[in-house]
This record gives C-alpha cells, structure tokens and sequence, in this order.
C-alpha cells in the first residue's frame, strides 16, 4: 500500500494547492487514482464506497474513507503528510460529509480525471453551488515532469521489464501457443521485479498486424515474426513497458523488408528527443521515415505515451500535440509497421529527455531477434 | 476477449433501449466497462483514448473505437449482434464524431456508472444540449437479475474457488509469511480454473482485525487465526469470492469466544434469503445475532454485496437498503467480527436468491478450519 518514503513529501500537496488556485479551483477531489498515489502515497482500489482525497485551496486537506479502509489507509504516507483521516460508517452519506466540511462559498471544484461518473455525479448533487472541472490540468503540472526519484523509479522498472524480455527467446519456439508464452513472460515479470502484471502482448504472424492483440491459443509456427509488449508495476507504483519483435526460424521476406525501416524509424524518435522540441516532432521523425519507405498507411498509431504511475499518461507523442518537452518528461517511443493478415512488428523504449537529450531506460539491443 | 455465447443476446439491447425509452433517456453511452461487457460481450480495457458503445433508443447501435483496438473489438460478439464498428484516427475526435451521427434532438443521455470523469466532461462539451443521467438506473434492472444461463457462470466461478480454499490448509502454516501464502493461493486461483486473480487476502493474527487487509511480510505464528478472502474471473468474465477463516493450532480463548457467534449470524442471514424479503432484512438476520452476544461494535460493514461480472455491484445486503429480493439476484453473505489489536474473523457465501430461498454456491464447510 505504501511506497518509498522519498517519493512522498509534503510539497506535493503543497504544489497542488499553489496550482490549484491559480486556476481558479477552491478545492481538488481526488477518488482513488495514481493521482491519489501521487498526491499522498495512498495506493487505494476504486470501489463502489467512495475513498476521496480533500484538497482544498484555504484550510487542511482530509480523506474520506469507508471505516473499513480506514486501517490500510492509516499504513500510508498519509498522516505524515498532514492529511486527516475522517472514516465514514456503512449508512453515512460520504457526499454531504465532504460538502459539510467544506466552506460554504466554494465555486469550483476540480475531479480526477478518472473518478467514476456515479461519483461525479453524486458530487454534483451535493455541490450545487460548485461548477465542477478536471484536476487533470492542475496535477498534470506535477505529474508529467519526473523528480530525479521519479526517474530513478522509471529506471528500476525498465532494468526489470529488460531482464524479462532478455530470457523471452528461450519461451518463444514453434508449436507453443501465445497463451503458454505469455504465462511463462506473466510470472517473470513478477520474479524479476514487479509486484503486478499490466499487459502480456504475445502477437505471433497475423495477430502481431493487430497492436493491441494480447494472447491466444494459436500455435506460434515457423518463420512466425511475434511482437512481445509487456509491462508491470513495481512496489512503488511505477509502470514498465517494452516491446521488441522476434522471429521464431527464418522470417517472411515481406517481414524483413519492412524491419528495418522501423528501426531506423525507431532511432530517428529517440535521437530527436531534446528540450524545446514539440511532442508531435519526435511523432514526425518517426513517421517520415515509414512514410518516406511506403509504408505509412501501416503506422497506424501514435509514436508515443506519457509513463509513471499510470502506463499511459501525458505527454502523448502525437501529431497535433505541440506541447514542448522539457527535462524530466518520460514518455515510450514505439513505432509500428502492420499488414494486416500477414504479421507486424514494433520496438519499443521508454526515454526520459534531459538536457542532453532524450535517455533510453530500455537497453535491450533492438534488432529482430531470431529463436 | 469473446465469451460464452449463450451468454450474450441482441435481447440485451432491445431491453436496455426499452428501458431506457421508459426512463426518458435518448441514448445509452457506454464505455469499457462490466456494462459493455454485459450488453454486447466486449471486455475492453478503459484507457484514455475512447471506446463507447452508443445505443440510442430510436436508430441503430455502434461503438467508436481506436483504429488500433478494430481488430480485437471484431473478434467479440459485438457485429453478430447488429453493432457496427466505427474506427477513429489518432488525431480525430471521437466525441465530435458521436455528436455528429446522433439525431440532434437529443434531450438526454445515459453514462455507464464508470466512466471516467473526463470522457464525461467531453461529452458535456460535445453534447451541450443533453442532459447527462447515469445509465446505471436503466442497466442494474437487467443486470441484477442473473439469467439461468449467468447463475451457471456463477456457479462455475465459485466451484473453482471452493477447490482453492480447500487446498489453503496445506499452504497455511507457522512460519510463513503472508505474502508467501498468498502467492500458492494466486497460483492456484489461475490453475483452478479462472483467467484472472481479483485480490488475495491473507489476513493473519492482528491483521485479522482489518477487513481490507491484504498481504504483508507478517510470519504466521502459532496460535494466529487467519482470514483468507480470496476471488477472481473466469474465462466468461462472471466473478468467485470467498471467504474462510483458518487458525493455525490451537486458537486463542477470545477468538473462539466468537466464532461460532459469527457462523451462526453467516447461517441465519443465509436462511432469511427469499423473494420478497428486503436486503436490509437479510443484513438484519446476522447483524441481530452478533449484537446479541454483544460483538455489534466490532461488525463494522455491510453483510454483503451483488456478484456477476463485477465483483461488487447490486444489490447491496445493507441497512437502509429496502430493495426486495428476486430471483436470480446473487450476492455474498459475509459477517465478519473483528477485535482491533487482537485478531477477525468472516465467513462468506455467494448466494442466488430462489423462489425456494437462498442457494449457496459455495459449498466448503463453514466451520473453524485448524491447519
């Protein structure tokens, strides 16, 4: 439930508070959430009772929680961090608890992007008077730029999910199934590091041309290309998340084609990651070189995706996104190239920019590994 | 992806558009959710690029998808039932391109329960004209009632579960940690038949005390009474929870004070079960019993809660809730009396109401296990 001490500390609140007032928000609700987790340490499960964070602009923050939650909640950085612990019974209304708690004159309010609509909902009717926004763009301030504990977090996760992915080749082999491989990825990415499984794509010949495949019960056959993307969490809460594409024997010369374009596509992001260039131009990178191959129709995702506590989260590298990077931001940079009823591939690294650049986390060599 | 065909129907649509005609909704927005999956047999991730069924009462149903989520979402059972696919770029706008193929008379519209606060900000700014209600009113009168075909899905979740719980006394002994135990028990939990593990709860000695405890470094000792609370899903989404509590040797004079208080309390609420009757009746029926032998202090939640495609969901077995008991609605009897400091205990039973009573599905004994 709780993390490293060092990743939690007062500022945060503080910080979010500071943000929150400068856009006009009287008080942040934040439902459990990975802004929750952030904010506090608290690594609580969404449930039907609401668990909420209380964050308001002028007066001490709190947290409502179901009694029964209570005590897990009281393990967590969260009384040392200042925040009051108020439990609410099976029969009390948590809603007209918090709006009794708050100033009368509150005007706006700002949810976590994540809170479930029956909660918004609930809020609503118990904050008439209290036009409701996302928190998004307040904590987004926080979360999309890493600490240096943050990074080193990210780095720990990337080592373990490259301890994965360095043992895949001895699963992967004709006449297995995705399912069978992917269990065997399943419980080293727990063995070697992570407390939690998020995602174990095993995306053999033609299911590798759908990205978000995950695992079925098809027979890996020769000269199968298979796109492994994988990822957890570790105990304090930070995501890993990797792809690299293999080939089981000789691969299809369609496939070898177009592998190579990819990684050069692959590298072209990665090199153009430094601070001050727009989001959507480490997209661009990538893109041109698959494009300029004749394979752009085929690319049919973004570059990119923001990491921390969640997998996916801000920054998005994207077209259209022109937000311009800065030191700290942590994002994946994983082209793929698809043909549809044939096979895929895609390479995937989590960087974080620097000043000097973008840093991989991944270190996994990235090319086409025969098994 | 895909389940059990006879699980999943067009009726399901027809009924929740009639439903929601009745309630004055004029669309259902649906997205990843147990609603999703119950209505059209999708078992999507909710992530923050959109995926949402759009059912309206009047015109034919679709769900808007991410490009890259197309090819899983045509392996489900969505198209046999008459739902069309639409596919949205990265750079489009799906909420737009909702609003667009919406009739513009649209006056109200219905959100599953659980989705996310920022898609329904999006669709307030997409649809500034529709008032925005909870689907959940219109969706939990199908939902609640499990159909012969769901109570057999049940059925199935809690056999599987009952085998781990009798394999739990080999694994539990002096020595052992917590998280030790729990790992043998998450193995089994996937071996026994379910495709995922929900939660683990190894609750030993003082831990015993806090209902939501989950796994700690904590050495069982000799003499611990320890609270196993263990669930998952199987293949067709449907969900397993039980509970058991075990003593490792010979338990402390205190716990055995009130074991057999609580087995009687978990007995009776079981036996009150029948059409008809309020949830806060069956509630009642074990909350009674405890209070009687003077340990109502320390029963600090609910009795129980619905069970299918969620592990939570409705009905609530709780007071203040006079809802009437049908058959097919199945749902967990769990009293638990919990000494802060000392030790817990709970006993939990997933139930279907029949217009014969109350049928267990789980079928492991309730009396005190001594491993």
């Amino acid at each position: 439930m709780s993390a490293a001490p060092d990743l939690y500390s007062p500022d945060r609140l503080d910080r979010a508070r500071e943000l929150a007032a400068a856009a006009g928000v009287d008080a942040l609700l934040v439902s459990p959430s990975a802004d929750l987790r952030y904010l506090t340490g608290y690594a609580a499960l969404a449930l039907e009772r609401l668990t909420c964070l209380v964050l308001p602009v002028r007066g001490a923050p709190f947290l409502v929680a179901p009694e029964l939650e209570v005590p897990a909640a009281r393990t967590t950085p969260l009384e040392r961090l200042g925040v009051e612990i108020v439990g609410w019974a099976e029969t009390d209304d948590p809603y007209a608890l918090i709006a009794k708690r708050l100033p009368d004159d509150v005007s706006r309010v700002a949810v976590d992007n994540h809170m479930w609509a029956e909660k918004v909902v609930a809020f609503r009717a118990a904050l008439p008077q209290a036009e409701q926004v996302l928190a998004g763009p307040v904590l987004r301030q926080l979360r999309v730029r890493k600490t240096p504990a943050e990074v080193e977090a990210l780095r720990r996760a990337a080592a373990a999910i490259d301890r994965v992915h360095a043992a895949v080749p001895q699963w992967l082999s004709a006449g297995r199934t995705e399912r069978a491989v992917g269990r065997d990825i399943a419980d080293a990415i727990v063995a070697e590091g992570h407390v939690r499984v998020d995602f174990v794509i095993v995306a053999s010949g033609p299911n590798g041309a759908s990205p978000h495949h995950e695992l079925s019960d098809r027979i890996i056959e020769p000269g199968d290309p298979v796109v492994v993307d994988i990822g957890g969490a570790t105990a304090d809460g930070y995501c890993s998340d990797e792809t690299r594409t293999y080939v089981v024997g000789e691969p299809p010369a369609d496939f070898v084609a177009y592998y190579d374009v990819l990684a050069s596509a692959q590298s072209a992001a990665c090199a153009a990651v430094r601070p001050g260039v727009s989001a959507e131009f480490v997209d661009a990178a990538a893109r041109a070189i698959i494009a300029d191959a004749g394979y752009g129709a085929h690319f049919i995702h973004r570059t990119g995706h923001g990491i921390g506590l969640e997998t996916h989260e801000e920054p998005y590298i994207v077209a259209g996104n022109t937000e311009r990077l800065e030191p700290g931001m942590a994002f994946s940079v994983e082209p793929g190239i698809y043909l549809a009823g044939r096979h895929g591939a895609r390479i995937e690294d989590i960087l974080v920019c620097t000043d000097g650049g973008g840093e991989r986390l991944n270190l996994r060599p990235r090319q086409l590994v025969r098994c």
